[in-house]
């Protein structure tokens, strides 16, 4: 079982888990989260969660996960904030607890949640905060491709110190061990992208390559971990450089989400690896204009809910 | 009629020219460079050129096109330098005679060729300085997608502080008057990409976008330029977030092309805009390896070869 977010509750979320509650989930669920919300896209009232009572959906609305106002679709208003923060806090406090397997969380608004939390990088940072786990990895899965940041949600200015010899090389520890077990890939190879166009070309475009990333691959190889590069990104994601157990490890977010939302936007799972629970969240974002509007499509929190479940199995099946 | 090169003679630019040489050529084409490259790829030799004599495909090797050892396929040697570059110069210098319509140009080491000339960054930019265009813009288009580039081939710690409101503003007039005319795409729309992750999500991940991107739009927009954004470079490229002449505008390289490289990597053909001649280059780079296998995909080359074509033709339909 896995407890969910609904993240933003002026954004998709509410909608889409209320879609996909019509249909059939691929795995049980206790939603956390404003009940007026999710009401609104409902034709009944989802059950109360019931730790003795097995369903496939059911909701748990304490005080203090719904905000003052009642949710507008499309209105983000940062009074929501505390909600939004407090439940996705519960849903990592149940994992944490053993009572769930994981957490699979809805979209939220970064700037909204940061007027109530200032400082708040994103919900990956978040939990890996309260977990206690200094560095969470970030990582994007489809069907075809997966990818897996070095660095987070920072400014474009910071990301050259923020790559640091030790980030990376504790980016690559945690994704060759997570990766192999929540994927059940015993082949996996991590293929590393130069921080710099064409991966520096030997120091012309930058010496980020020479100083940071070829000493952390070659120590990792060393210890027998499966590890290449650096690579020029704008090779790297090609199909025919890539075999089918290959991950490719991008610096920061901009070298590699637009590649995998262009070619599969609801399919991508936003994957956090490095936690000590299962962690999978809808690769997209809020989209208020689309909560306005009514009409936002749910696949993308299937493929999260399918994948999270598929990696609990790999996991319990070790 | 265009100029053409065969770029580092090591690479495979001799022998993708010499498997279009087999075939139909989409252009007439003078070719600039080491006779000793192409002709190990080729049952005979190619004919010398003779300005008066239309051929579809002729030579061009004078003193200076060649360097003072033969070429061996896959091996990069600086001292092909001087010949590479001197070949591109001519190149550009027939183009801006009006000897031809353009300049396409086969793949070069930036290392290789920056051991002889110091500073070099990319042939681009070469082009530009010799045309004196100060703020030549890289595209890269194929038949589904279009995008510029609003910096060049700079170490990602470069690129915020060369982003200024002149450069972008620069492009993207730049990009509109010559896409409109190049590419007969009179609704054209460029979709211009935010610098940060999330376009910055209002300031939290960096103020590039408040400070530069958001004032030049509003300026241009005023000027009643097509001009949108900024937009988060994790969806601008979306499908259906593209209309039929919609065209990205990423910050910089790694932005972008791994985007453009991975869905098509035969069809992108890299275009420089700003130059009062047409330039089309191969998206890939000298790939040493394999033209040590003597096997390389002449797709790309004839892609470019017909894409100069055709916005030859458009120019002269005006």
């Amino acid at each position: 079982m896995f407890a969910g977010t609904i993240g933003d509750p002026a954004g998709v979320g509410p909608l889409v888990w209320a879609k996909a509650a019509r249909g059939r989930l691929p795995a049980d669920v206790v939603l956390l989260g404003d009940r007026r919300a999710l009401e609104r896209w409902l034709p009944e009232p989802l059950p109360d969660w019931n730790p003795d009572r097995r369903r496939r959906l059911s909701l748990v609305d304490e005080p203090g996960f719904a905000g003052p106002k009642r949710p507008v679709p499309g209105r983000p208003d940062a009074t929501h904030a505390p909600a939004v923060l407090k439940s996705l806090r519960r849903a990592g406090a149940m994992a944490l607890a053993g009572q769930v397997d994981g957490v699979v969380t809805g979209p939220v608004a970064k700037d909204v949640l940061a007027t109530h939390e200032p400082g708040f990088r994103g919900q990956t940072e978040l939990l890996g905060q309260q977990a206690r786990v200094e560095a969470p990895v970030m990582a994007m899965l489809s069907p075809r491709l997966r990818l897996v940041l070095a660095t987070g949600h920072l400014p474009l200015a910071a990301v050259p110190k923020a790559l640091t010899q030790a980030r990376l090389e504790q980016v690559l520890r945690v994704s060759c061990h997570d990766l192999r077990c929540l994927l059940d890939l015993p082949k996996l190879r991590l293929r590393v992208c130069g921080l710099n166009p064409h991966a520096g070309e030997n120091g012309l475009l930058g010496d980020e390559e020479i100083k940071v990333i070829k000493p952390v691959i070659a120590r990792l190889r060393r210890a027998r971990l499966p590890v290449d590069g650096p690579l020029p990104a704008d090779t790297a994601f090609l199909p025919q450089n890539l075999g089918p157990a290959d991950c490719v490890v991008a610096m920061y977010h901009d070298q590699a989400l637009p590649v995998i939302k262009r070619e599969d936007f609801a399919g991508a799972v936003n994957v956090t690896l490095g936690l000590p629970f299962i962690r999978a969240s809808v690769g997209h974002g809020t989209a208020f204009a689309k909560a306005r509007a009514g009409d936002a499509d749910h696949a993308p929190l299937l493929a999260a809910l399918t994948l999270a479940a598929r990696m609990s199995r790999n996991l319990q099946s070790r």
